[in-house]
């Protein structure tokens, strides 16, 4: 075993990426102080060979604790639960922790590629858009992930139709439709059962961008079970010290973030 | 909590399928002994409605436990060293098992769709295009995954050229690359340390098919390090419970099984 948890947390963020979102809830409500360090992804800081020091793939949120490097948000919340035993982000039965896997892995596999479409056109497009070929290979050179940089091509010269937007938020109300039938099959509180959890934490940002884009899903008259749960979710302190804000003003390079960053939950 | 662990544990398995053999030789490095329902993957077995009770996506493995079903065997893997404490699978220093769990990912993301590329052009490939396109719509309209269902048009229609196959390996080759860094620069017995854990169990039966195709990565004087690593993964017990045999061969639709089916490990 190494030693003790406790130490120092830096936390490499972006204010308005949704993996950055689930690792801020994450944090606050495990009632953690870190430092912050928010990387400006319209500046292109997560793909500076700084950075790529910390997450050789680019990519954000990245955690050090003690000097360790951790990356990817799901596996993040698992550590910050298995390093800080304290106020438990994961139910302590196995077949609901297994519930909970399967809601995390269904966010980053399906929830997540559609959320970016409509991301990515907000804000990487009309930057992306203004650079020559020239600037664009120079740009997207440091980008580690061929996937990911073919991303970049494609968001620069060829923004995504009205209908492949359309087709992304379908995805997106299917996660409303998912979650509405899990929490009325159930008729328990949280995703995975009695417990709050990574479950609820990993969906928290799509159920934010779904407000903005289709407000409709969360009223009660359509999906009762998960307007609820999110008028529930939202009013949690956890939630309100992660700093989850409306997508475009947080996307807005010059967003200054909270005045204090370092300690999320006072109480 | 539910009931104490313990009960009745069924694995539907191929005997071939990847995902399958890594919950066969974790279930046999726990020493649990479990009812095997083998699942005849060339005769559509996964597809049919009964078996889509067990897994809604119509992929095996699945294993139910007191009558709960569980299923993606990384989250299998999880579960069972929850559940069943004893003879753990994962390190208990949270940093090595955050490093378990990117190396389980990369399988699944990276490795897993290689080796189906070889796997299901030796196997599905030539069942498959022997389908009427009725035949063919009939059968594979049972699919619930649209990528899934798509892979498999593809492969009775449409199969993989040389070229691809030798992307794919390339790819594997990259996965004993990484492997030998791994093992190199820890300087450990194990992927993520001193404890064999669910990242050894996890690249197994990929390791496995590299030896079939591209035998040369596993010789000592190539790589040392995943060599002498493959030799003492082989050796143990668990390896040898597992029946993780020749692939061309447990994937024949005659291949009997072994005849102990219930118990792996009875030391």
């Amino acid at each position: 075993m190494r030693e003790e948890p406790g130490g120092s947390l830096i936390l490499y963020h972006g204010w308005s990426s949704s993996a950055s979102r689930k690792v801020r809830f994450a944090l606050a409500e495990k009632q953690l102080a870190y430092t912050s360090h928010p990387i400006n992804v319209r500046k292109n800081e997560h793909h500076a060979p700084a950075y790529r020091k910390i997450n050789p793939n680019g990519l954000v949120p990245a955690l050090v604790h003690n000097g360790v490097q951790l990356i990817e948000s799901t596996f993040i919340g698992e550590y910050l639960d298995e390093a800080f035993p304290d106020r438990p982000i994961r139910p302590a039965d196995p077949v609901e922790r297994h519930a909970m896997r399967l809601w995390c892995r269904d966010v980053d596999e399906k929830y997540l590629p559609a959320v970016l479409k409509h991301n990515w056109q907000l804000t990487i497009h009309p930057i992306a858009r203004e650079w020559s070929d020239a600037e664009l290979d120079e740009k997207l050179a440091n980008i580690p992930n061929p996937q990911r940089r073919q991303f970049w091509y494609r968001m620069a010269r060829d923004p995504f139709t009205r209908d492949e937007l359309e087709e992304a938020t379908a995805v997106m109300r299917g996660l409303i439709r998912q979650m509405e039938e899990t929490l009325s099959v159930s008729d328990r509180p949280w995703l995975t059962g009695e417990t709050f959890s990574l479950a609820d934490i990993s969906v928290t940002p799509y159920v934010k961008r779904i407000e903005e884009l289709d407000p409709a899903q969360l009223d009660p008259s359509t999906n009762p079970r998960t307007a609820d749960w999110w008028q529930r979710l939202t009013a949690r302190p956890g939630f309100q010290a992660a700093h989850i804000g409306a997508y475009s003003e947080q996307a807005d390079p010059e967003y200054p973030g909270p005045r204090v960053t370092d300690n999320p939950v006072d109480t």
